[in-house]
């Protein structure tokens, strides 16, 4: 088994201000069918307003924050859980004065991975 | 999207004393390939020191503990992450005093999903 801190894992920059990512588990890994990142939104940043053909499976960590999807928007503090359903346009929003950190899953499809 | 607190979600008993497990996304929700649960084990409780055809991958949320791979003992604590490849023999033990809650995401092979 391959075990470790998120921490040490390199917060890569994702090109969009204030957000950086974490490939803790992925196909480098050994993962053969779905990997998990750890995201850290700073306050005020926010992720693309984007869809795609895979799915989110969210936990938040730390932070306070929204989700906007199809139907609105919804809050986001620790505890909670983010199912986006594939081609579902969504964005996650730091609205708070700390961090936003969630995981967030994805399947190991070749278009999802980073290139 | 579909968005909730882990804790409104119900603690199934697992059978196991003192591990209960919640399916926060599954299939039911609508997870085209994997699952995303929380266990929480309490103080001195263990999960089954067992081996299965799919994978693990696992981030602490919150106490202390360890896991038992085919290479040792590694301890967990908030932040650890855990990957555990297909047919690797585990168990996840709660060595501290306070639950030991983690995030445990497997794909959604019918054979690794409750009957």
């Amino acid at each position: 088994m391959l075990v470790r801190d998120y921490r040490d894992v390199h917060a890569q920059e994702t090109g969009l201000d204030g957000v950086t990512v974490r490939w803790v588990i992925s196909v480098p890994e050994g993962a053969p069918n779905f990997a998990m990142r750890v995201f850290e939104v700073q306050p005020g940043a926010v992720t693309p307003h984007h869809q795609h053909p895979w799915e989110h499976e969210v936990f938040v960590v730390a932070g306070t924050g929204e989700a906007l999807g199809e139907d609105g928007v919804h809050p986001l503090s620790p505890g909670t859980t983010v199912f986006v359903p594939p081609m579902e346009k969504h964005q996650f929003r730091n609205t708070g004065d700390e961090v936003l950190r969630f995981i967030c899953v994805i399947p190991t499809v070749p278009e999802a991975l980073p290139q």
